[in-house]
């Protein structure tokens, strides 16, 4: 089975995640002040958070799928998956927003976030057993350290929304710029098998 | 005709109708506790059911295409027909969730369901009638079993809604896992196919 | 200039534009009996009406493009036209419908689709120009009767509208089923192509 | 790494923006009259406006990624980056539009074009460094004497916005109609290529 139409569908819904969440931000009627976009502000940063959040995703599939040869069925299925996690973001952006990133919905957020990344991690075991230990794609991965320590601060987050929610969002933003800083463990095997 | 046009079109429709349902979890306003989720919580579940519902037609529009080879005027629509069906499914969702799967949601639930698997079962005889009865495609539908039982199934299901609509529930939840278990027709021809 | 982005950026709003429209279905609050839905039904007949014209626009736009060879400035700029009237497909149709086909909100919706038809018949003649009297796209659109007729019927129905909207409902619908009765042009020319 | 998944994925959330813009167009409830769309006018004109420049955007995204040869880690992000200022085009539209073209609002649609503008010039950037300053994306791009204009008449139209919002509405039309007229240098860069 080809992975075209994985990729295609996973680009729609995950286009149409990062852009449904600025729905949220609601056009505010009324007299057109500054003030009037005052109770925006949190509502905007947390759209900023999950935008760069879901962009990391796409990046990141787009990166994996690259060295992707074939699809089966558990594979779209695992996809679904982390689709599933990645479509409950705008809510629990919005909540958190709303609620000036308060203890619940930054609790529920990282649980968004931890299911995501679990969600991404049996992906990328999916398509290592499909492709085997000894492909590119297996050394490609290697031992996702980024992957792995990204669910050990979400699990601190989740812990520390309880003392103090900014806490947790700071560790949020930690994840977030670790996987801004380029990787380049695709790229090297990219590289590699061009030569 | 070729068919990544059609591919392309339902990919995005199922993408939209997949996370466009995610709207009906409507961000709760006032104070942030756990207790203000708590009147989310049947609209989650209805969304978890169709989140998986719309994977499975996607994931069987998806295996179903691999071995089309041409599409035609009469396919276009009987593909249309389906998304039709498919696209309002958020809306009998929302409605099933919000009232907490009570009788007459449940039944519209299910009227939706079965639209969409009779739809479906046009689209395969369009395609087959298309393609010829001694074709892989043919061979790879077969009998059709899942799809003929799933519709007797729902009819099941519209029935039980005005006893217990709980009885309704547990037969989509069966239907769901019966697609869900992995489904070797298909995945047999194309691999025939490749050899 | 290659046409593949044309279409993929057509789908897309053409996708989401024929899925948001049953987001014009509003879940309804309260009580759950069927007396519940009784205000939807005309909300779901423009629904299905707008359903099945947006379906003849990605059809047509489908098979239009199966004969087109190249695109440039002016054809993208065309075809934007295009997409902007049917864009405001949804506005028309859940105002149609909230309004019970009222003579105002059936006027727009013909103003909608008779703009929607211009801007398809200015994208044949960009396309025809661009490609030249004697392509295979000329002739395949022939003296484009169906075109011609559908805007004629339009503007019969805009009149209507003030003395019976009913009429202008009967002749949408009269339009949509002109253009659902299958067209051969387009497959003509196409199959002669392969010979 | 290959160009197909951005170009997909920005047609997605571009396709998705240019589509979700029109549910600020609220189907109005109560009595259906001609004066019932009044307050709708200049909902109408900032979408049809904002229709105009994600246009613009798409075309010269389109035209810009036809001489594009390969893409990076920086690159894709300098893409998600401009998508995020397109993003916010929904929500400036909407405001402007609801508050008639106050001050505020309009200031606020010239902040997101401004950021749109600086966004794409930084992607053009990025583009030529990975390309070389003698590619023929380079040449294409030239002195890319709009872009600039473009940024200084969104500054000019963000000061003007506290003199008269009028100005600035002017403004960001004169900026749309500069880019409207045909631009002849990729065009002209395509051909050499054929030759």
């Amino acid at each position: 089975m080809n992975k075209t139409r994985l990729e295609a569908f996973s680009d729609g819904v995950l286009a149409i995640v990062i852009t449904i969440m600025v729905l949220e931000l609601k056009v505010p009627h009324g007299e057109s002040s500054v003030s009037t976009l005052r109770p925006l502000i949190p509502v905007f940063f947390s759209y900023v958070l999950s935008f760069i959040y879901v962009g990391i995703y796409w990046n990141n599939h787009h990166h994996l799928f690259q060295v992707v040869q074939r699809v089966s069925g558990p594979i779209l299925w695992a996809n679904l998956h982390l689709l599933f996690w990645l479509s409950l973001v705008p809510f629990a952006t919005g909540w958190m927003g709303q609620n000036n990133f308060s203890t619940y919905p930054v609790f529920l957020y990282g649980i968004v976030l931890t299911g995501a990344a679990i969600a991404y991690f049996i992906l990328t075991i999916a398509l290592v057993s499909q492709h085997g230990k000894n492909s590119s794609l297996a050394q490609a991965l290697g031992k996702d350290f980024k992957g792995k320590i990204s669910i050990l601060l979400y699990l601190a987050a989740l812990g520390a929304a309880f003392l103090n929610p900014a806490i947790s969002y700071a560790l949020y933003i930690g994840v977030a710029i670790i996987w801004l800083i380029p990787d380049k463990r695709m790229e090297r095997v990219l590289e590699n098998k061009k030569h």
